[in-house]
């Protein structure tokens, strides 16, 4: 890598519920160097905030580079942001409400921060730097604990009136469905995402099913994670196959619904689950999605898996850095 | 109203598939005349464009005009509609496919004709003549013998890859539901609609439930019309009522889905549904969609119903062709 001239390198933060995560990017938008700490969020916003400042010094030591040399960062939060304030409006994993995130790191490290929602900030990375912010429009949707999502309309974020736009997770597909952890049933989120599966299979090992799961994890399966599915999977597992078969049949209904609303040029999925079960998922998706959209609606239109895993969101946010200073 | 100057006046037209409105309207958009034909559908194509020439003549005459005050006609036709070509790709109402609306129009009348699909066209007069153009972003509903809708997103009319964008009454918000016109199971559509209205309340009928509606129609509700329905919750009829709330309810819950995914400025709900029950229904609507939309999307959103009615596509109609010609 060519010697930085000042100023001129981006950093994007990632940061969720367990783990922060934050990188060093050209301002071509390359990755340089990563780094991770966990969030400790029961230690409160001001160490939470410590921690983030030190997670972004540690990845810029650890690329021999100074704070003199970043332009700017971007950080994806999990909850209601403001972008324009820099505040975290509401994060129930965090247990933040009106948290000054912006102001405060920004008074940490002395490099403009730019906030936004986590699920928008990774459809912003997957949009830019994976598809080289080709298509117009696009829906990112973000399998895992929970589900999310986020909106580009004519190439740029939409936030909409009250910039909480792309809660796709809470669209209800099954009125009367499975309780949601929103309040309400029948969410996608209550019905595809890592938290549903997990429920699923347990309440099937419950109601004596048979799965290599409870050989491999105990009866409770307290400790399962999306990495057993998929070598439950590969066992042949039937117990798992059908649970995993109908979160993708869900996720494709989701789809179409979305196609069908938005007509968008590109979906794109990601998160955990996708990340661990992509072989076995995404097929029955794009099929399912395309049986439920309406004739005519689907033309030319891709489903497709993002790449970026785990670094969409602290590449979205180095997108967004090199957006707002632009 | 002042004489007008050469080819200054709008005409805005709505092609059903039982009827033909056409309007002529200011270059203020105000309405001054309208004229309505059958459609005769099964009459084919030709007979169609024949007779929607026949009645913009009508509507031209019957206000003491000629054609050559006439700036530009605006159409809504029931369909997917390739709006730069003017064609119909495709209407089931009508049995159209590729059909050169705006070419066989502009060759009877003399006049430059523009189409666009009906729920779009609904959507963009409620925006500009009843809202003044004020919503940024508005999602239009539209319950009739189906739902569709249309969304403005910045302000102008969002069509999406293949302009089918707005597609609402085939959301799915009951996976297993009822089965739907397109094929599909759930749909809002299914659930909503006048059809799924009546066919609740023949189901009901048929399992022995007791309706004033029999006594007004016969014990097949045979012509049972959205009307019928609000003289019988004028009586105090407890089998329509619920099938009422029930439409109301699941019409909430999909607001309340693109609220969600959009956070749209403005909701607003018309079409002959809600022309006949805006007093039976919009409360229910507007408090369920209220509870399902996630906490913080809907400060300062507003969900009202439309008071265009029957007015709806003409007024868009003529919005489109000026701005068509501007």
């Amino acid at each position: 890598m060519p010697e930085p001239t000042k100023q001129e390198l981006l950093i994007g933060v990632d940061l969720g519920g367990t783990k922060i995560l934050a990188g060093v990017f050209t301002p071509q938008l390359k990755l340089q160097q990563t780094a991770k700490l966990s969030t400790k969020s029961e230690r409160g916003f001001d160490a939470v905030v410590a921690r983030i400042a030190r997670c972004v010094r540690d990845v810029v030591d650890e690329a021999d580079l100074s704070l003199k040399n970043i332009r700017a960062i971007g950080i994806g939060a999990p909850g209601a942001i403001d972008p324009d304030s820099g505040e975290v409006i509401f994060a129930p994993n965090l247990r933040w409400k009106d948290a000054p995130l912006k102001k405060e790191l920004e008074r940490a490290l002395d490099v403009p921060v730019f906030v936004e929602n986590d699920c928008n900030i990774c459809t912003l990375g997957v949009h830019e730097v994976e598809l080289k912010g080709k298509p117009r429009d696009l829906i990112g949707i973000f399998l895992g604990t929970g589900i999310g999502g986020g909106l580009i309309l004519d190439g740029k974020l939409y936030g909409g009136f009250n910039k909480t736009a792309g809660e796709l997770g809470h669209m209800v597909i099954q009125v009367g469905g499975p309780k949601c952890g929103c309040g309400n049933n029948g969410c996608f989120e209550a019905l595809a995402s890592r938290t549903a599966i997990f429920r699923e299979i347990q309440k099937a090992v419950k109601d004596g099913g048979k799965t290599v799961l409870t050989e491999m994890l105990g009866s409770d399966l307290a400790e399962l994670k999306s990495g057993d599915l998929r070598k439950a999977l590969r066992k042949g597992d039937k117990l798992v196959e059908k649970v995993i078969e109908d979160a993708a049949e869900y996720t494709g209904i989701a789809i179409a619904n979305l196609i069908n609303i938005f007509n968008p040029e590109v979906v794109v999925v990601g998160g955990g689950v996708i990340d661990a079960l992509e072989d076995e998922m995404m097929s029955i998706i794009v099929e399912t999605a395309l049986d439920y959209a309406m004739p005519g609606t689907t033309k030319g239109i891709e489903i497709i898996a993002s790449k970026l895993g785990d670094l969409a969101g602290i590449t979205g946010g180095a997108v967004l850095a090199k957006q707002k200073v632009k």
